[in-house]
C-alpha cells in the first residue's frame, strides 16, 4: 500500500426531506448568492423547496451556469458577488453547477490577482481563503458536492482546466433523493456510467495490496450494478435512487484512491472526444473503456481478473476472464442504453483515432498509471472502438 | 435506508516515515501538551521521532493516562494544561490515550463548569470550543482517532461514560504502520477482534436496502480475516499492518454505520463483564458475540445469511448456514488466539449471567437494534458462552 493523505470535511446531509435542514445549515447572517443552472430546479420543486427553507436570509439568485460551466459566465456571478457584499454561496443542481460555484465561491474574495489563475492553480489558496459553500445535489454524477475539485471552460480561448483546493470543499451538502425523481432517463444513465468509470480509473491499475480500498471499490461498482437498470424505470423507487445517489457520491469522494495507483486515461481520451464530437461526458467515456482495458490488459491483468472474479462473480483466470468480464461490462452499459462504439455515433473510428493522436502528440501526453500510453496507442486504442 | 448525516473532518495522514509530518501539520505557533501512556513510546522509537519533527516548538509532556483513562488522571492534565497556556494537544498512543486526550482538548477552555459535565454531555460543545486535537496512533482498534467519541472512567465514583462532540475530531491523526511493529501480540489480537466486531454490530441487524454500506461492512470484515492471522506473526510484514490499521480505522469511522441501523448490545454486555471480571475489552465483546448472534438469530436472519454467504462464500440459506458463519467467525477468533466462552477465562457462566442480568435489570435496560434484548435474554446470552 502507498503512503496516502485522506481529507474530506464536507457534512453529508442525505435522505427525502431533507432540503429544509438548509435553516439550520446556513449561517442565519449569511448574504447568500444562490447558484443554479438552466432553470430545471424551478420545475421539480426543488427550488420552491430552497426558498421556503432561506425565507427570511439575505438571499441573490444567479442562474445560468451551463453544463461545462464557462469562466465567462462565472465571472459575471462573481462580480454580482462582490457588489452585493455575498458571503455565503449556495449551488443548487448538478455537477456543473457546483463546479462553477467552486470558483465563484474562491473567486469573490480573490481580489489580488485575476480569477483565472485560481483555475490554473497560480493562486495558491489555502483553507479559509474561498468564501463557504453548500450545494444541494440534484444529479448524481461527479460526486463534486464531496470532493475539492471543478473543472472550468473557457470557451473563449478553447481552454477546459480541472483544479482542486481544499478551500472549495463544500461545508455541506444535501442529498435527497427525491430530487433525481424528474431528472431525464438520459441523465439517470449518464450518472450511472459516469460513476461507474470514476471506479474503473481508480481500481482497474496494478495491485499494491490495498485491500480494502479494492474491496471499497468493488462494493460500489457492484451497487450501481444492482442499482443500475431499476434507476431507470418509472416510477421511481426511493431506494433505487438512494443507492445510486450515494455510490456517485462515494465513487469519486476520494476515498477508494487512497494509497493505489490512478489510471485516467479513459478520461483524458474522453474529454477530446467530447471536445471534438460533442458527446456527452459519460458517454465518450463509454466508446473508450472497454477497449482501454482490453489493450492494457496485460499491464492490468491482475486487478482485471480480481474485477471478473469478484464483480461479475467469474471463474478462471487468464485472458478469457478478462475478456468476459469487459464484455459483462459493456453489455451492462449497453443495457442502461448506453452506446460502447464510437460508430453508434456515427462517427468514424479512424478519424477519431488521428484526431486524437496528433493533439496528444503535439502535447507530448503520455497517459495510464504508468505514463505507457503514448499518442500511438491511444489511436489503436480509438480505432478499435467499432 | 434510512436518512444520515456523515461528517468527519480529521486528516489521515498514512504511511510509513510519515511522523515527520508534525513539522506541517503542528502550528509553528502551538504550545503543545503531548499526551502518553505509559512510557511504551520510549521503547520503540516514536517518542524520538515525535520529538525530533517537532523540535522547536514549545511542548509539555503529560505521561501516565492509562488504559480506560481515569477522569482524575485527565484533571490533572487539565489543570496542567491551564497553566501552561497550552493551545494544542497531540495525543501519542492508542485508543485510550486519543479518548483521554480527547477530554483534555475539550477541558482545558472548558472553565464555564465542570469538566465532567463534558462527559456527561450536559455541557453542550459545539465545533471550535475545544482545543486542537492531534494524534500520532500505535495501537488500532478504537477508531478514535477519526471520529468525535471517546470513552471516560471516573474510577472515584464507578461511572464510565461515552460522549461524542465534534469539537474533538482530531484535526489530524498519523497512522504509521511500522508504529504497530513492536506491540505485544496480544494486543494486536485484541485489535482485529475489536475492530471486526466493531463492524458487525453495525452491519448484523436488519437490511434497510443500504447496499453500499454493505458491502463496505463486508469489505472491512474480509480483509480483517485476510490478514488478522499474519498481522500476528514476526517479524511483522509492512502491508499486512497497513491493511489491518487502515481497516480497524474504517470499522468505526462512522461511514459504515450511515443510514442502517446499529446493534452495540453485545459492547453493552461487554463492558460489564470488563467491569466485574476484568476482561480485556476485545476478550469481553468474544465471549458474547457469537451466543448474542446466535440467539437473535431470527431476527437477524437476513442479514446474518448474507453475513454467511458473502462474507464466508457459504451456500444456502435458513440456520444451517447462519450456524456455520457463526462457527467461521467463532474459529477466525479462536486462530488469533482469541478465547470465545466465559469458561475459558474460568468465569462460571451462570453466575456471570446473573450478575449482569441484575445490573440491566436495576438500570432498566433494553438491548439491540430493536431494544428487544431484555436483561432476561442477556442472562440467557451469557449462560450460553460455554
Amino acid at each position: 500500500m502507498n503512503n496516502f493523505e485522506y481529507f474530506n470535511p464536507t457534512r453529508i446531509v442525505f435522505g427525502k426531506g431533507q432540503i429544509s435542514r438548509l435553516r439550520d445549515l446556513v449561517p442565519q447572517s449569511a448574504s447568500v448568492l444562490m447558484c443554479y443552472g438552466g432553470g430545471s430546479i424551478k420545475h421539480n420543486g426543488v427550488y420552491e423547496q430552497v426558498l421556503t427553507a432561506l425565507a427570511g436570509w439575505e438571499l441573490i439568485e444567479f442562474s445560468g451556469i451551463e453544463p461545462n460551466p464557462d469562466f465567462d459566465t462565472l465571472m459575471h456571478a462573481i462580480r454580482l458577488g462582490r457588489e452585493k457584499g455575498i458571503n455565503f454561496v449556495l449551488a443548487v443542481g448538478g455537477g456543473s453547477v457546483i463546479d462553477g460555484a467552486k470558483l465563484i465561491a474562491a473567486g469573490i474574495p480573490y481580489q489580488q490577482g485575476d480569477v483565472w489563475d485560481i483555475v490554473t492553480m497560480d493562486a495558491k489558496l489555502k483553507r479559509g481563503d474561498a468564501l463557504p459553500l453548500g450545494t444541494v445535489l440534484t444529479l448524481p454524477a461527479t460526486a463534486s458536492e464531496m470532493n475539492g475539485t471543478s473543472v472550468i471552460s473557457r470557451r473563449s480561448t478553447q481552454e477546459k482546466l480541472g483544479w482542486f483546493s481544499e478551500a472549495v470543499f463544500p461545508v455541506f451538502s444535501i442529498l435527497d433523493p427525491t430530487t433525481t425523481f424528474t431528472l431525464p432517463i438520459k441523465q439517470v444513465r449518464n450518472g450511472v456510467v459516469d460513476a461507474y468509470i470514476h471506479v474503473i480509473e481508480q481500481y482497474a491499475t496494478y495491485p499494491v495490496n490495498a485491500l480494502l480500498q479494492d474491496r471499497q471499490a468493488e462494493g460500489i461498482l457492484i451497487t450501481l450494478q444492482t442499482v443500475g437498470e431499476d434507476a431507470l424505470k418509472q416510477p421511481p423507487d426511493y431506494d433505487t435512487r438512494a443507492n445510486f445517489m450515494w455510490a456517485a457520491t462515494s465513487a469519486l469522494n476520494k476515498l477508494i484512491n487512497k494509497g493505489v495507483p490512478e489510471d485516467w486515461a479513459t478520461h483524458r481520451i474522453g474529454h477530446e472526444l467530447t471536445a471534438f464530437y460533442g458527446l456527452d461526458h459519460a458517454e465518450s467515456l463509454a466508446v473508450v473503456l472497454p477497449y482501454l482495458l482490453w489493450h492494457q490488459r496485460q499491464q492490468k491483468a491482475d486487478k482485471l481478473v480480481q474485477y471478473a472474479q469478484r464483480v461479475w462473480g467469474l471463474h478462471g483466470d487468464g485472458e478469457a476472464v478478462i475478456r468476459a468480464a469487459i464484455d459483462k461490462m459493456t453489455l451492462f452499459f449497453n443495457r442502461l442504453g448506453m452506446p460502447t462504439k464510437l460508430t453508434d455515433f456515427n462517427i468514424n473510428p479512424d478519424e477519431a483515432a488521428e484526431r486524437v493522436r496528433a493533439r496528444f502528440e503535439s502535447r507530448q501526453v503520455l497517459l495510464g498509471e504508468l505514463n505507457q500510453i503514448d499518442p500511438d496507442i491511444v489511436a489503436e486504442i480509438l480505432r478499435m472502438s467499432q
